[in-house]
């Protein structure tokens, strides 16, 4: 009964047979391995993108921040929403691959972006030598309260934009989330929507550990090659990282495991609803966030129900109808039984 | 028949089944599962540094940058060798992670470090507010040219190091072999030597990619660990971190690994030798710097054999007995029957 | 009729005067002229502080952004209100000198902090690795509006800030005004209230181009000095620096001339109210902020009334009764006859 | 008698009486002042160049390192002498305003890069990714030796740097001397021979403190402006920037300066050599190079005359006849008298 995230999960078995099967015999380092040319067409066949210059990584700060790095002088802002991941949790790694650029934060319900919000945020930003210049947006699909923009809200974001002469980054360390449930392409929830440059999650969604980055304009390709290596981000025995993903998108496994995390988030979601709980934010994919009465907790931890209060802060001591908020992330692999426990506790 | 660099082989099969085998269940993640506590138990028993901090990344670039990082304010510098990986090999790594220091090269035979050197370089850096100030000393072993230090040729550097108030980095991206070469342990010809915080490498030596921090003072613990997050070089899904390096060093496969990869070089070196064949540096580990004709050169590429002329530039085209100097790296998987491929054609 | 900035005005004769005589003879260059070993000491007196470093640099962005990064590493944040100087008018050099620190906003009225404010802030920033950690508090007096913090409302900020461990800087651009306005004595608004180090601005106030940095904790001070150097803010011809700073503080001009410029603010301010203007923020010192009729507007700036509509973005195209709101900063060298004929023009 | 430093010299009367002038009224900050203009279009003229980008900043580490930043990616290399000033007296600043760049030093007697050294260094920098990248050239005339390059070396150098696709920059903290002692105009010593930015000194040779940014390529002039700003080196009051620069260049002042130092170097550097002496580098400018008894330097020490013992480390404790080498710099204010009393104390 594991819902703390979904990087707690192992990866899939496809994911890690892969790995085993590239373990034999030599190869190239540092990305010349015959998998990433398998990978990289596979790609650009999944983003419709026949241009576009394809990177792994093996973290998805690693990926964002290197992606805003290939945009972003020091002395320009990234737009982002205050909820953010590169905002919140990533230790300022955007700052220091930008080497110092500002993240200026917009405000929006449920961790999104309004158009009118960014352009009020890009509108009043730059302009004299005393400021920083706008220089980049980066949005989040699916965010951070487990919503997700439609192909429509993400266009509207980049019209805005554009509008602007701005690049667009797209945060999609659980981009397969948003996939699945907007029922959009992967072309449609980016490229053809405006976006430039994604951060293609996979380890969230069942692999070990790799990320790719997807710029759509491959002029940007030698500077990230110098930045991913100056980054420590480069991998010798890159094959790993190659297997991984080609395993991870093999007859759409990316999807199908998103998909079962989505469900997963939808029971959970409901059945905390039906239960009298109530929702903080739409569940649009696999996470969950919802107040329920303390005594509720109480029988799901002492049961060894593994998720978070959220926001910090919040007590299992206390009266035991007072409602605490959580979040619950569900994955690839979190089983039927486990969402079913979960829900069974939490009517007590 | 690759000798292009150890980084070309696999991974060991010890160290994949345990890969594999932590593919299961949850696992907390960044670096708090149990295996990772296992890890570094054993290797404050391997360095006899029970107190050390320990951390693991997945390359040697992340692990030596920050290491220095660390260690090294951005107005001071880093001495190190002129042909050092930090200097030459990692993209300007050292420079990106401490925002600015400056290092400090020093000249040495077969990439080796002087204490007379090392002190002069020291001696005139600094005084003055118009020079950046000595910060930190990173030596390297083995080193680029395929020897080490000793024991006590490590101690006379820290000496140097310590009568400055200096700390000492050692990139051991090759410490295994410079373990198996020396016969000193580990601890020997690092902590009590004097080194202060050691890059332990596993990748070139039978991982996949996982290289320990290992700070002998653990007040650098917590800085390391925002830096790390910072750098987007902590894992969420950690184990899989973990688990190479218990593998790793479990049974002491890391010196049994490091020790086929030093015989293989040894073989490879004496054949050469005994071809007429130009040793350029001693062959203390498991790579042989060498020169020999082109028409063998040809014959060996011709053959598949993979390694790199070295340095660059020199070409295949051009009298048949004229001497090419060459690099070529054994590994723990380089088969007999490889090196006696190669000297087979070497000898035509 | 200069209301644009007290950036406009000259220097104070006496000031000029200063570094005219101080062009004779040869002097040591980078701070170890005499003149300096005497501000050195007034400005300890200043402060009532005889240990504290006292460094020149000519302009304020170097003063806010080089105290900051003598206290704040690249992982930790500046808490700061979202109208200070630092955040929204130096272009990201606090971000540049840090290498990447993150200014975390806080709101309140009048450009000032609260002590809620600014506790809600540092308790909801760091703890986990994956956020930056608390750094230090930036606090402005007077602030970007033209209000100031009282003794007491500085201790109060400054006690959050060391509950929680944290320095705290002051930008003192209009540090004077601040003294002026309070009443307070320049320690009794800094030191004495639990600031660590002070931009203390004369640039604005009478100088060509000096600011004063004062590290209570002389513990900086050798960072500092290379830091500086670093930033390319150490003056050679030192001497000119230190010439403006000895007139500026003889005799308090430095105050004279900070009261000639906040009773200008006064009568502005007051002459704006009776004429039906309304103030923006309470005029503690020499700026005023204030909305009047479009109409009022034209007639100012056809009479050549040089001041910004604030914020920007305004047009003097519209209806004649709309409220335009406005800034126009006193100086030291804002003429009676100025100020008499701005109001004599607003009434039309 | 003080050969220090040409930074020990006060400024020219002319220089400081244009700053007293400067002094009245209001004036647009921040660049705006109308003296910028007729400085900007004087500077233009000098080089010939209608179309340059031209700022003025305070010190002339500023200059060298906004001018790199503005070039040079964090991943690419400065090519420079091992004896450049930006390489050994600015504490690092090149790599703080690059944001980590490297410096690849080279080699060359008397200071000067040659052009086969030059083409060495930037054909074994960079290619494969594990390096950096080449960035740009950086040289300094007149030299940190004394000596100067003629307009000939200088194109021969940037012959070397443009058949590499590369920028050039000119460290032209003293390019008054070099212009003096090569009789090539200043266009020829820079833009017709291939530099595309000039810093372009005045604080040594009769400035209180201004230094010129001179772009030939006007396209990087936002961000270069951007990146003043950024640095704390954007002036509110600059005027008396711009005052000091348009005295500077009136009436061809800089040259007629440069021109009474470099004589005074020239009767410095015969009589010494008449003397004896045995000087270590050709006196082209204004700095003298020179080795003679300890018994000279003691007479000369005792009666007050200044200049440094070079490199550091001599001791004038030992035997009278021993060599100790020296540099002794001359001004536009070195007086005859001093260098007559010079070369008397020298004689005994």
């Amino acid at each position: 009964m594991n819902f703390a995230s979904d990087n707690s999960s192992a990866a899939h078995p496809s994911v890690m047979e892969a790995v085993a099967a590239a373990n034999r015999d030599y190869a190239m380092p540092y990305g010349k391995d015959p998998i990433m040319d398998r990978v990289r067409a596979r790609l650009r066949e999944v983003f419709e993108a026949p241009q576009a210059a394809v990177y792994l990584v093996a973290t998805g700060t690693a990926a964002n921040a290197l992606a805003l790095a290939s945009y972003c002088q020091p002395f320009q802002a990234v737009f982002c929403h205050a909820d953010a991941h590169i905002n919140v949790d990533e230790c300022g790694a955007p700052e220091f691959y930008t080497t110092g650029s500002k993240l200026v934060l917009t405000q929006g319900r449920d961790a999104k972006m309004t158009p009118e919000g960014l352009d009020a945020a890009i509108r009043t930003t730059g302009g004299a030598v005393h400021s920083v210049q706008p220089g980049i947006v980066s949005l989040t699909n699916s965010t951070e309260n487990g919503t997700v923009y439609s192909a429509e809200e993400t266009r509207a974001l980049c019209d805005v934009a554009k509008s602007h002469g701005l690049p667009v980054h797209l945060d999609g360390a659980r981009f397969a989330n948003a996939v699945v449930a907007t029922g959009a392409s992967p072309a449609e929830l980016s490229r053809k929507a405006g976006v430039d440059v994604v951060s293609f999650g996979g380890t969230k969604n069942g692999c070990l550990g790799v990320e790719a980055v997807v710029f759509f304009d491959p002029a940007k390709a030698w500077e990230f090659e110098l930045r991913r290596k100056r980054g420590g981000h480069l991998f010798s025995k890159h094959r790993y990282l190659s297997a991984q993903m080609e395993a991870y998108l093999a007859d759409d496994l990316w999807l199908d495991l998103a998909r079962a995390a989505n469900d997963a988030g939808r029971t959970l979601s409901d059945g905390i609803s039906q239960a009298g709980g109530r929702l903080l934010h739409p569940t649009d994919a696999n996470a969950v966030f919802a107040a329920f009465p303390r005594a509720a907790h109480r029988r799901l931890q002492d049961a060894g129900a593994a998720y978070y209060l959220w926001p910090g802060g919040q007590s299992l001591e206390g009266p035991d109808d007072e409602l605490l908020s959580a979040r619950m992330v569900c994955s690839w692999s979190t089983a039927p039984e486990e969402t079913a426990r979960f829900l069974e506790l939490l009517h007590g």
